[in-house]
C-alpha cells in the first residue's frame, strides 16, 4: 500500500505514477486517509511537472469511478454529448442539443454553472420560468428516453472526487492544467453513459486557454484520454476571439437560441452550432459522411423538429414551453440603454473576455461560486468584427435592472471594441481545427 | 490586502514573492484564514521553484515573529548557539556547549529530538537519570544565567508558524528545499536571543543533505540570512562519511561526550568539539584568533572547567550529576553482542547512514515522531576508517535489549563496513570548509 508522501515525492521529482498509486490517491479522498492538504501538493507537483498519457487515463478513470457511472443501456440509440470549455456568448448547447435530438441521437447532457466572465449552460436555462436542473439520476433517465434530450446539473452522484478536487485546485492555483482539466472534464462527462463525445476546445482572449497550443495540447489530451477509455471522441477546436453571436447573458442568450432553432439566428452560432451538431451525429454513426450529418441537422432546424425538440425538453424540465413562440415571456430588463459610437470605421476587434467581464458587472454572471445572478441582464452586440460603423451608430445594447456598476461595463465594453477606418478582412472562421480520436473521421 | 491563492499562483509562476505577502501568508496560520492545503501547495511550489536570498528572509523573520523572541537582554555577557544540521554519532553539542560556557560565552540551546537515523540531543540528555528537556522560558534563562548555558526542547512560544509547517512539510514531501530548511532552522535559532551562532552543516551519506554542493549552498543561505538579520555566522562544513566518534545511540553518547570533556575522547570527535567551541568564543569576541580561542578552549577541558560546567547543567537541570564522574550510572542494555570480522585488511569506508537505521532498529531511535526510543541501546564502533582489522576482530559491539530486528541491524552494520586490502590512505580531514557571514573572519 503507497503512502501519500512517497506518491507526493515521486511526482515532485518528475517520476510518472501508476494507475496503482493514483487510484489509491483518489480513493483516498472517500476513505479519509489521504489528507486535503497532502492532495493539494500532489496537484502543485503535478501543475509544474506535468503527467504523462497513462496517469491522465488513470486520473480520469479513478475520478468517474469515484462516483455512479451512468448505465444507460436501458435506452436505446446511441448516446452522444458535447462538452465546451467555455466562453462568451457560447450557447450552443440549447442549439445542438434539440437539433441532435431530433436527428436521432440521445443527448445526455450534464452541464455545469457559469463562473467568471464565461456563462453556464445551467444559468441560461435556469432563466425559463420553471425550468428544473436538478432531476434525479431516475428522472434523467426517463426524460432522456422520453425526449431524446436532458439537461440537468451535475448531481452529487457524478465523480466526487472531481468535485473535491476542482474546489482545492480552485482555492490553491492549481487550475490551470492541461492533464487536470481534461481529466476532469472527461471523468464527468464519461460518467454520464455516453458512447461518443464532441469537444468544442476554445481559443483566444475569451476562452479560459487563450493560446492556440493550449487549446491544440488540451484538445488532443481529452481525445487521447476518450480513445483509451473506448469512447469515441471529436474536438473542434474554435475562435473565441469576438462573443459567439449577439446576444451575451442569461435569458437573451436562450432568446438567440430559440431564434437560431427557428433558423433566424446569426451565422456565427448558427454555423458552429451545426458543425457540433453534425460531429455528433456522426459520431452516433446516423450518417455516413459529415457532409451528410450536417445536412440532416439543417433540416431538422428547417421542418421544426428540432425546436420541437426544444419545448418538450423545457415541458418535461418543468419550464413554460410557451417561451419558444413568446420569448417576451423570459425575464426582461428594466431598461435599455444604447452605447453609441464617438467614431466611424469598421470594427477590426470585439475583445470577448472584457464583454462577458461587463455582463457579469451587470449581474448576468458569478464572481464567486455562491453569487446571485440576475438572469434578465445582458449585452446585445449590434457591432461585431467586420461591421461598419457611422459615429453616433448603437455598438451595443444594455439590459440593465441595477445601474451600480453601469458606468465601468459601459467602459468595459467600448473599450472592447477596435473601430478602424482601414480594416477591410473578412471575419476569420470559428472552427480552427479538428481532431479526431477513436477510429471515426 | 492579498489573496492566498494568487500569492502561491505567483509562487508557482516563478515570480518572487515580497516580504507582505510571506508575511501575510505567515501570520494567516495564526489568524486562520490561510488553510493548511493553502500553504502545503505553496510549499511545493516554493520546492519547485525556490526562493530567493529576500524571500528566505522574509520568511525566516516572519516564523520567527510568530511567536516569543526571547530576551536575553538581562543576561550579561555574549550570548552564541551552535546548530547541526545533524548526523550519526554527532554529539559535539554535550561537548562544546560545557567548553564554551567555561570559556565565557552564555549558551542558549534550543535543541531538537532526532527522527530517521540522526540522533537528537534531547535524546540523549533524556538518558541522564531525571535529567528534564522541558523548562518553561524563565527557567531557562534562570538556568542560563547561572551556569552559563541551558539545553531544552522547542517550548511552544518559539516559532509556532514553524511548528505548524514542519509538520505540515513532512506530511506532503516538501522537506527538501534549502530555502525552507535554511529558514526553519534560522527562525527557530534567531528566537533564542541570540548574538552568534555557529552551524555544523554536514555533508556525506549520513547528513541529511549527502551532497557536498547542497551542503554548501544550505551554509551560505543560513549565513546570508543570519547576516540580514543582524547577526554574527560561521559555518563549517563537515564530513559525514563515518559516524562521529565511536558511540552511537543515546546514553553511549553521552558516556563519550563526558570522556571527551575529560580529555579522553576520540580524536575526530575531539577535534570537531573544539573546533566548534573555538568558533563560538571567536564569535563570542573572547579571542582575538581563532588559533587563540582554541588554546582558550583545550584549557577549559585540561583544567576541568569544561567538564565541571557539564556537571552543573546536569544538576540545574534535575539530572544525577555523579553520572560524570561514573558513566554506569547511565542506562546499560542487557547484553553486549560483538561483530566479527570475516577478514583482514583495512577499513576503507564505513558508510554512516546504514550505521544510524541499525541503531535505530536496535530501538535508540525514532521511526515516527511519536516513536518511543530505548536510551540504553546502541553501537560502540571498535574500528573505524584506516583501522587494521584481523579477520575475527570485533568490528563492532552491539548494546541491546530486545534482539527482535538484531539480524537486520548486524546485516546492515556488516555491509556499511568496506575492507580493502589495499587501502593506506589517512583519513579526510572532518572539516571541510569554513564559511563566514556578518563581518568576522
Amino acid at each position: 500500500m503507497p503512502r501519500a508522501v512517497d506518491v507526493i515525492r515521486k511526482k515532485r521529482d518528475g517520476g510518472a505514477l501508476s494507475p496503482a498509486e493514483i487510484g489509491w490517491m483518489v480513493e483516498g479522498i472517500a476513505r479519509g486517509d489521504v489528507a486535503d492538504y497532502q492532495w493539494s501538493a500532489l496537484l502543485m507537483a503535478i501543475v509544474l511537472r506535468g503527467m504523462d498519457h497513462s496517469e491522465t487515463v488513470a486520473l480520469t478513470e479513478a475520478m468517474m469511478t469515484s462516483g455512479v457511472v451512468v448505465d444507460l443501456g436501458g435506452i436505446p440509440g446511441p448516446k452522444v454529448d458535447k462538452h465546451s470549455t467555455g466562453g462568451v456568448g457560447d450557447k450552443t448547447s440549447l442549439i445542438l442539443a434539440p437539433i441532435a435530438a431530433a436527428a436521432g441521437v440521445s443527448v445526455p447532457m450534464v452541464s455545469g454553472r457559469g463562473l467568471g466572465h464565461t456563462g453556464g449552460t445551467l444559468d441560461k436555462l435556469g432563466s425559463i420560468p420553471g425550468f428544473r436542473v436538478d432531476a434525479t439520476l431516475d428522472r434523467y433517465k426517463e426524460i432522456l428516453r422520453e425526449v431524446g434530450l436532458v439537461m440537468i446539473g451535475q448531481t452529487a452522484e457524478i465523480a466526487p472526487a472531481d468535485k473535491f478536487l476542482y474546489a482545492l485546485r480552485d482555492a490553491t492555483a492549481t487550475v490551470e492544467s492541461i492533464p487536470l482539466l481534461a481529466a476532469s472534464i472527461m471523468s464527468k462527462k464519461l460518467a454520464e453513459g455516453i458512447d461518443g463525445l464532441v469537444l468544442d476546445v476554445k481559443a483566444g482572449d475569451g476562452a479560459f486557454m487563450p493560446r492556440l497550443e493550449d487549446a491544440r495540447t488540451l484538445a488532443e489530451t481529452m481525445c487521447d484520454v476518450g480513445r483509451s477509455m473506448g469512447k469515441k471522441v471529436v474536438a473542434l477546436i474554435t475562435r473565441m476571439d469576438q462573443p459567439l453571436g449577439r446576444a451575451v447573458g442569461n435569458a437573451v442568450e436562450v432568446a438567440e437560441g430559440i431564434a437560431c432553432l427557428k433558423g433566424e439566428g446569426p451565422d456565427d452560432l448558427m454555423g458552429l452550432s451545426l458543425d457540433l451538431a453534425a460531429e455528433m451525429v456522426r459520431l452516433a454513426g446516423l450518417a455516413p459522411s459529415i457532409e451528410e450529418a450536417r445536412a440532416v441537422c439543417e433540416r431538422t432546424v428547417d421542418d421544426g423538429s428540432a425546436l420541437e425538440r426544444f419545448r418538450r425538453l423545457i415541458a418535461a424540465q418543468g419550464g413554460d414551453p410557451n417561451v419558444v413562440d413568446d420569448p417576451g415571456l423570459l425575464p426582461r430588463a428594466r431598461r435599455t440603454i444604447e452605447l453609441a459610437s464617438d467614431r466611424g470605421g469598421r470594427v477590426a476587434r470585439l475583445r470577448s473576455r472584457p464583454i462577458g467581464e461587463a455582463t457579469m458587472l451587470l449581474g448576468a454572471g458569478r464572481t464567486r461560486v455562491d453569487s446571485d445572478i440576475d438572469p434578465a441582464v445582458g449585452v446585445i452586440l449590434h457591432k461585431k468584427v467586420g461591421d461598419l460603423v457611422e459615429p453616433g451608430d448603437s455598438l451595443c445594447s444594455l439590459l440593465v435592472n441595477d445601474k451600480a456598476e453601469l458606468e465601468r461595463a459601459s467602459e468595459m465594453i467600448a473599450d472592447a471594441y477596435h473601430i478602424d477606418d482601414d480594416f477591410d478582412e473578412a471575419p476569420a472562421p470559428v472552427v480552427i481545427d479538428r481532431l479526431v480520436a477513436g477510429g471515426v473521421g
